[in-house]
């Protein structure tokens, strides 16, 4: 059975995207627009609900990392309000297509229209409240939000406000809803709820994903586990191979796009690993070596299993000698996720069996896996990374908030 | 814990996909057309598999139109035969694309590439197990069949004929397996089964496709169930609406693009519904009317609520007399299974909102929904007809068996 309260945020919701589907591009617009400017009006709510938020979580002991990711700071509000602004900037995918007519005089127009209902479950980051109602009701979708429980004082404000604009503007009142109930028993019930809810996107850890992919009956769009590879070939350019490594490895390493392992080709282990080993060092990233690697660099620990297996999400990198490209080929077989993988090398023909033999959303040739980003592909906005292979693979924008739909145009056409 | 058999079965099946994911179009045709003379070579195994099954069926006391579905001839295996050749000069969506630049010069490009695994889960009809194996070889995919255990010995000789020829072709060995296990413990496993199975795709029955959505971990293309309505407004041209109407429900009612709901204007009720009534009357289809359709039909039945609600899949439509088109799009709303819907009318804003308002797979105007298929939409061939939203909505021909992946070519690039 269903809580009645999360059956009326479905129904609202479904009743919105009715509406929402075919809302014109420029009513969306006019909406975001006014989500941005009550955002600005509403800073000193949106500061002090988060100033609860950020006590509670600091008196329950939470990482800092964390913490920083839960606070907000006017500078930051200011940024979210931007952020929907260059939303409304975007091209609009609804409506978008191809026609094709059959012989018979069919005239068939295959069109993008929204999925309708989208169901939001992530961490506790309450810019994530804001960015995923922004695109989700620029593709023309309801949406419906659950964020970490450590966020909800600031999330009731910011969804409040962005809910209550977007009514005013015109949009239809369900739009936007946000689940406060924090009892993950909704959770659980919110992922069976395909009568009212089109496509589930769950956001965060591995926990939180695995739980949703096992037992959501709504179609589910998994993100994020990115236990990403780079090989360096025997003919990799030094030049970039080091600052690629060092880049994907430190320049932000809790997101899911980091380098976590380095795969170095056994021919030039004793030239390379010194050279990037000191690199590593410099930039504070500690060495979980295979036992060649731990005889090559003094300063490495010995790498378990788990090293191969999980993220580190931490400046640690897990560095193992491969025989040749084969070996780094079945090493990634066995454990990469299907993330982001690279290899660095000057020869073609290796390189071109990297990007045809390896699975995974990108695959890269000399160049950092942290390109694996909306925005830096271009995409002008991300809903987040899909792992799986099913409806989006890779950086997620509004394109992939949307479905088709085959409109057929006829004067009288029966089948034969 | 899953059976150590079905663990084998997705190995092979992982590995042999490991392996298609770049063989050549070349080589796929190839086997393809291999395949296609070794149902011909084998003919007479085939017949004789299938006369068991017959048998079996008729003792059983199987449905007349199952068994027909069931039963090969040799017109029907040169038929079979021959769709493999239709196959192997279909265009190979695999590794089509698009490419774009950076401003830092990062080449990103889009590739089609197969889904990986695939699982079909079907009806007891021989032919099935030709056409998907097929296709999804065609497309890069290894498959895992499973058919109805009706029909199994067919299909234990029709699945060992075209797999040996795959592979003696060159391809693969695991490429096309099929499970001989009729116990349904399997099915339920082979759902679960994230770490082999990229995707599983059922067809058939309602029952069939609820058990698939309700338990399966693996991603699912969920297919089939169709209450397709036609609205007839009181601006139709009655020498288009009484053709489309007689096709949509008579031309082939088991199926599920066939009409099941005929929503007619009120105000054109007493001159269009006698009209529509005795044209379905000569094709001896039974009506199942609301009271005002019973009214102005004599010959009608009362339909009762579940008749709005499930496909009769026979020579069997229901009827209702709506107000006005805003009623006919909410009776829609409230029970299409947003397979294919349809609305005969001359006007022009009444066609436009209900192209806009109809969430379906496929809305027509003034077209038979009966052309809901692959082959008639130009696809040149059809896995199923989706009537979900993500990945695929409608037809799914080859390309709805593939996925993308970037391939991105730098030349040392990092992020800022």
């Amino acid at each position: 059975m269903i809580q009645q309260e999360l059956v009326e945020i479905g129904r609202r919701a479904k009743q919105a995207a009715r509406q929402l589907a075919y809302a014109s591009t420029e009513s969306k617009d006019k909406a975001l627009l006014a989500m941005a400017e009550a955002l600005l009006e509403n800073e000193q709510d949106i500061l002090r609900a988060n100033a609860a938020d950020i006590q509670a979580a600091e008196e329950k002991g939470m990482k800092k990392s964390l913490v920083n990711r839960l606070r907000l700071t006017e500078a930051g509000i200011s940024h979210i309000s931007q952020s929907l602004k260059d939303v409304a900037v975007l091209r609009d995918p609804v409506g978008e297509g191809e026609v094709w007519t059959r012989p018979n005089g069919l005239r068939i127009q295959q069109t993008r229209v929204p999925l309708g209902v989208v169901a939001m479950i992530y961490e506790a980051r309450p810019n994530v409240t804001v960015d995923a109602a922004a695109l989700c009701l620029k593709s023309g979708n309801a949406v419906i939000l659950r964020g970490g429980s450590e966020a909800l004082e600031s999330n009731k404000v910011l969804a409040r406000v962005i809910a209550d604009a977007a009514a005013a503007s015109g949009l239809p009142s369900g739009s936007i809803q946000l689940i406060t109930e924090t009892n993950r028993e909704w959770v659980q019930q919110l992922m069976r709820m395909n009568d009212y809810v089109d496509v589930i996107i769950p956001r965060g850890g591995a926990g939180l994903i695995q739980t949703v992919v096992q037992n959501a009956t709504v179609p589910v769009i998994e993100t994020g586990t990115g236990m990403c590879h780079a090989f360096v070939d025997r003919e990799a350019d030094y030049t970039k191979a080091v600052p690629i490594v060092i880049n994907a490895k430190t320049q932000n390493p809790g997101v899911c796009n980091a380098l976590e392992t380095l795969l170095v080709d056994e021919a030039i282990a004793r030239e390379f690993l010194p050279l990037i080993g000191g690199e590593l060092q410099k930039h504070c990233v500690e060495i979980k070596g295979c036992p060649k690697t731990c005889q090559i660099l003094p300063y490495a620990q010995p790498a378990e299993e788990d090293d191969w297996v999980s993220e580190h999400l931490d400046l640690v990198l897990s560095v193992k000698v491969v025989a040749h490209l084969d070996a780094a080929l079945d090493h990634i077989y066995q454990y990469s996720t299907k993330h982001s993988e690279a290899i660095i090398t000057e020869n073609y023909s290796k390189a071109q069996r990297f990007l045809k033999e390896v699975d995974a959303a990108v695959v890269y040739i000399n160049a950092s896996t942290r390109f694996t980003d909306g925005g830096r592909f271009g995409f002008g906005a991300e809903i987040g990374i899909s792992t799986q292979k099913l409806h989006a693979r890779g950086p997620m924008g509004l394109k992939e908030l949307t479905t088709i739909k085959y409109m057929v145009y006829g004067d009288g056409q029966t089948v034969l």
